[in-house]
């Protein structure tokens, strides 16, 4: 299957990112990885050596409005920079209540009870991301979230992270593991 | 990958459903095929002696709202239903234009300009179907909707298709073919 947008974030004992630690915030944990690798591919199994092999794409978006896209576009900072040294992969799964919501139940949760994209704009361009989704291809999570952010910015990710667990959407997330890692090279 | 609300139709010479046409819409065309077979999985690799093979998950709704969805539950019928010995498999692509508008655009386009819903809403319970998602599968189509209706409603479901397409919503889809079949048995 030759899917476009791919990425497979794989922990082991290879990668260029070292594993600081992976917490588990709600629902099962993760076996232990010493280091994470990313692949830009959907591998189909995982490599020999690896305790865990995690796949998403990424999408359209599902929620976000023109008006609040042209916020993000302007603030946004790219994935890959230098000083971003510090990452997180934050894989999540929701609820079959939240999947069962209509589309403008959902987006009311997101945005206007949550302040999801309001609460991330607040933290950019301090905190780059990228959102992979893969409730659809039958991963044991809905969506990957990798993050990066420069050291210096460490505490605002906490705050941010801190704030969108304490959003109503969040009470819908019933698997949720919070994996650090630092940029060390192979 | 063992993914749930998965679903192969398969092209070929085996299948309970006799394929009366295979016409072209918009892009290129299909191989011919006799015979379409509906897996209830993904399967990796199309059997052989298929012509072709294209694959979908049931999803979550993306445009749908509590209102509507209150009014579909109430007409829409199951498939599977004894009298509904004809169907169609209508694949679909859309634009990269379609996929780079944000929620609210697509939204507006979808239902406050096209009307899909409210067209869809008229031929119930006439037309039961079922929409199978496949852009982030990294499928040829980015849609697979599978509809099933009794040939008396057969003008019904020909005005329904032409309704659409004649929507503001069609001007982004670059990719469509139109399969009709009839149920046959083995």
């Amino acid at each position: 299957m030759a899917t476009p947008r791919g990425f497979s974030f794989v922990g082991g004992e290879v990668g260029d990112w070292r594993i600081l630690g992976c917490d588990v915030v709600i629902g099962e944990p993760l076996p232990t990885a010493s280091r994470l690798d990313i692949v830009e591919a959907l591998i189909e199994k995982p490599p020999a050596g690896a305790a865990w092999s995690l796949r998403g794409v990424t999408s359209n978006e599902r929620y976000v409005t023109r008006n609040e896209r042209a916020q993000l576009v302007v603030k946004q900072p790219a994935l890959g920079r230098a000083e971003a040294s510090h990452a997180a992969l934050i894989p999540i799964g929701k609820s079959s209540a939240w999947w069962e919501l209509t589309q403008d139940e959902r987006r009311e949760l997101f945005e206007e009870r949550s302040k999801h994209i309001a609460i991330g704009l607040r933290y950019l361009p301090a905190v780059a991301r990228r959102l992979h989704h893969c409730r659809d291809l039958g991963e044991p999570f809905d969506f990957l979230t990798w993050f990066e952010y420069p050291p210096e910015h460490s505490e605002a990710f906490e705050e941010l992270v801190r704030e969108l667990r304490r959003s109503d959407e969040w009470k819908y997330v019933d698997r949720e593991i919070d994996i650090r890692v630092v940029r060390e090279g192979r």
